[in-house]
């Protein structure tokens, strides 16, 4: 299984796409990490998170094939990235094929779509003697319920299929420290990992198929209705007549203790909004736990009730701004702008 | 200095009620810690937590008068405390009184009922070189508003007023490792720190006056919804057909990392729901903070939700299950119990 | 049975209390209205409700003793009202006892309290014949749980008790037109019906003793859903840009159609907010309801959350509009005014 | 006025589509109210609810071109209803084009997909005397903002546009009782109106293109909310120990009153939850409500609340059960079911 093991730099004469092809090398055995050398990842999405994230993989010695609804930045191909003019092109030029879009409605125009991945999912490159299939990793964070459609449409045409949505927003996306929460099998998990690994810093697979979507969602309940928390929080103390600066360091010390009380916390008695993940994209991801949650028969009572906050906050223009915004949302409510008797 | 260092046992005659009765003697330099030796402190409230902390203050070798609705625990009697008939017996004898009582309307009738404390406020200990007033120390968790209240009528008496709620639980109070929240002047704060020290591990001083019933409230607020925001986090991605176990592992390492989700989310997972923190007294500070929100014009939606999801704790017989159990509502909506595929 | 049928008017010498002290006839035969003559009545409580009620009484010839905290009226007393120094001296000149009172501890007060009620209920009138019990009449809008706890210690007092609070406002006090919803036994309804009528319009005896205040909260809690209910369905109207003057007239053909729709919808409209009934006393009802529903393990998520929107009205300084303004606090949320496009 | 009245059979020669098709003329007259009599009248939707109402339209003596993608029921085709093959036959053979479908998505694809109503409005009746653009009539419930995309798109056809959802259920359908709520210019509104007029009792203009959609969406809220409203206050009669039946009786003669206290209250008490109108459309026009609200900036805690509910609801089975047994969620909570001490 040359893709895998066998394989030699040698064997690597550079594709004849008009671009360098390069190999993508794994080892079966689990557990085992090795060191990724070249292989041919499409990258299709390359907005504020997927640019850097390519850029990544770029300077891991990989060959990417890059498309983007807007044009392909140019700085990525100033890198060694190599444009296609269409998701079929980089499917047919690549192993692995990445997508980082907003929706699952684009990812599946991008999958399924006029000229998508699926058209090319059936052509081997040049010289392969590939024995493995093409391997379709969707880094976007959309519903559980698409991706397992997705996968089983891409499943019937002979390819794997992972889902790794990622938290730690462009910062993350930047310094290659993403959090990314995999879902496929335990094999297909093992043979991209390497990959993942330019881009992320803990990489973990949940389970299978979808479980990456899930995780993900349920991070983001967990985060936003946790800064609604501390908001109700900090918002009862500094209205009480409490200093809001002395309860956050006093509860950090407790069962409150939470990296929300200290970064969105602090973000809140400073006043200081700037994202941080912003309103429109939490609002985003919890109307995806929310549709999932109708279709499955799980009610989320406080997740419904922080949506709700969400929208106050985007009446009010305050859509760019990080999620622990909401707080002021409270802070209306109350007719009370929580602050510390220190300022 | 006696008090604090040039303290003989000479100088300690011992008192006439019976008892060893020693002086609380205090210095107005602030931020000077003392090794406090021997004072004459009052206890009110023998409970599951009161007893303990009592227990910690006579092996602090200070003199304890100890009084209790249900009677004085043998065991305090044996360690040398001295059981008293009434709260202002209780008051007559110490220069410290604390009180550790279920509900405000209890601390209510200790401080000016029949028989309550503010009746001996006026008393000065036979060989008294008193320059400190007697101080209450209300370590109760009660609401701030009631508090206030108190302390302007104890002000009236010419007496000191501290509001020092606890948490930590039994365990907390056994240890001597309780999280104590103060509120009261910097001076009386400096005066009574020696005593909390022999009770709590980490003591904060909030502000003023009303500051740690604030600070308490904040902090049941914030870990009531935080066990909510898991619980919802936790239930939809078993639901969805994502091990629980992974999620939260995955999650520990990102911006959901809360104590909360590491204690109370593997209580859920477990289905493990010894207390902990029993449901009936979170109900209990749950109603404190929606009481004092009204009264003060604050809005705290998602507090007011889980109050009425622990309504449904009772409602199922549950109320002496950790909070955690609040989980269990949330099954019983989704018709789904939250499980490890790993089990 | 003198007390309800063999009376006659000659039988009445009138009292020697320095009142004129008249019969309360009645008939034991069931569904048979009598026309109550004459009734020795206490009224404690002549607030903007309790004035115009005890008037009624005057009007329908009974002999009125009054109590007040603040006074009785000059006006009840031109009517012929006789004023008492006290809740005792009431109880001890009166068969049936009336309380109008804002709160529980009010009535505890009046009832248990230092020359309370309770201390008169031995006493018979001067002349009496009388064979029945005195009987307290609770219509004060109070929790179900402390009437019950009232009604015990008054039975072993061997008189008689009834819930009977009110709806209808000021202006059905004025008009005697108010809904008295009873709890009692079947017989003291009977007794006490024809002076309720000379009060209220509709009067139900909802069942024993309790049900009166049990059936105006549940007045209380549907109303105030329903007034938030149509609130969100003409903000949303308003803001998605359809005519809420329409919207309003189309649903009251359907199954939308409430007396809130037509009564509330019309305020919101109008933007018309002068009580009505304010939204302090409707927030003190539905604290009431939510106490209650804690203490009978009951979970009312939507009351709690209207709860909450009413402390936003309280602190924009709203707490004496109508409770259609609970709008408003909609509105704030979505940065925008209803209103309508034919104004 | 020859559409109205001096319309003569003579006129109508027929049509050469292997159907007679009758002209649908119209005055520009607004406020004349016309008897209709032949028009060539689209039904695109024949379910539930289609079905009956298409059947109106022939007793109505109208031409009828009808399409389901399930097939044209036997019965409407005996009544003298045309079968067409394609949404563009019915769009080619009609003057008015009627569409009854489940949602947003369906009407999308009958309008603009393949073989599309959109591509059929260019045609004209081949002995046409037409001065009036064709108009789409969509009576399904579905988004206002989708609305007015579709009608956007329609207008550029050069065509009419009105959005026309109803209420009354399949009932109403049955018996030509439907409530109408219209969105759409004046004169497109009286043009149609005799056609509605056969299907519907209460025909109400609410304002332009989208305003019958989001005065539907405010009904769906208000329903909804005051459901669960009164199942609230039920509960809570009932487990505190009232009779419901006796409370729902009171409560009809005050400000409670309402069709749903009266309809749905009467369900819950007699626990017969056969529908009416069931849970999971109710379901899905409040997740209209709510996507709306999130894309205009709406905040709406209960719909948003009763929603999860629903949720619940379907977790329980009891998704085609009457929206009123959205109580039984209410009662899981409580562990207590309404029930009647009269049974």
């Amino acid at each position: 299984m040359s893709y895998r093991t066998g394989f030699t730099a040698a064997s690597v004469p550079g594709g004849n796409l008009g671009v360098q092809a390069r190999k993508f090398l794994s080892k079966k055995v689990f557990n085992t990490r090795y060191t990724a050398e070249m292989a041919n990842i499409g990258f299709i999405g390359l907005g504020i998170m997927g640019k850097p994230m390519a850029g990544h993989l770029i300077k891991g010695r990989h060959a990417l094939f890059l498309y983007s609804r807007s044009g392909v930045p140019e700085e990525l191909l100033k890198q060694g990235g190599n444009a296609c003019s269409s998701p079929v092109e980089v499917a047919q030029s690549s192993d692995v094929i990445i997508t980082m879009l907003p929706e699952a409605k684009d990812v599946e125009q991008v999958l399924f779509g006029d000229k998508g991945i699926a058209c090319g999912l059936g052509s081997t490159l040049p010289n392969a003697n590939l024995h493995e299939p093409k391997t379709i990793v969707d880094m976007s964070s959309i519903s559980p319920i698409e991706t397992r459609h997705f996968a089983e449409r891409i499943g019937r045409l002979g390819c794997d299929y992972m889902d790794a949505p990622v938290s730690g927003g462009d910062i993350g996306a930047r310094n290659g420290t993403l959090t990314i929460m995999v879902g496929a099998s335990e094999e297909v998990f093992q043979r991209v990992l390497p990959v993942l690994e330019l881009m992320g810093q803990t990489i973990t697979r949940i389970g299978n198929i979808g479980s990456g979507q899930i995780c993900k969602i349920s991070n983001q309940i967990i985060v936003a209705l946790t800064i609604e928390a501390v908001g109700e929080g900090l918002l009862f103390a500094s209205k009480a007549g409490a200093d809001p600066v002395k309860v956050r360091e006093a509860l950090l010390g407790g069962f409150a203790a939470s990296r929300v009380l200290d970064v969105h916390g602090g973000r809140m008695i400073r006043n200081a909004f700037e994202p941080g993940f912003r309103i429109e994209l939490h609002q985003k991801d919890l109307g995806i736990a929310l549709s999932n949650a109708r279709a499955m028969g799980i009610s989320l009572p406080n997740t419904a009730s922080v949506q709700e906050m969400f929208n106050a906050c985007v009446a009010h223009g305050d859509s760019k701004l990080d999620s622990s915004a909401v707080v002021k949302v409270l802070e209306k409510l109350a007719n009370h702008e929580i602050q510390s008797s220190q300022s």
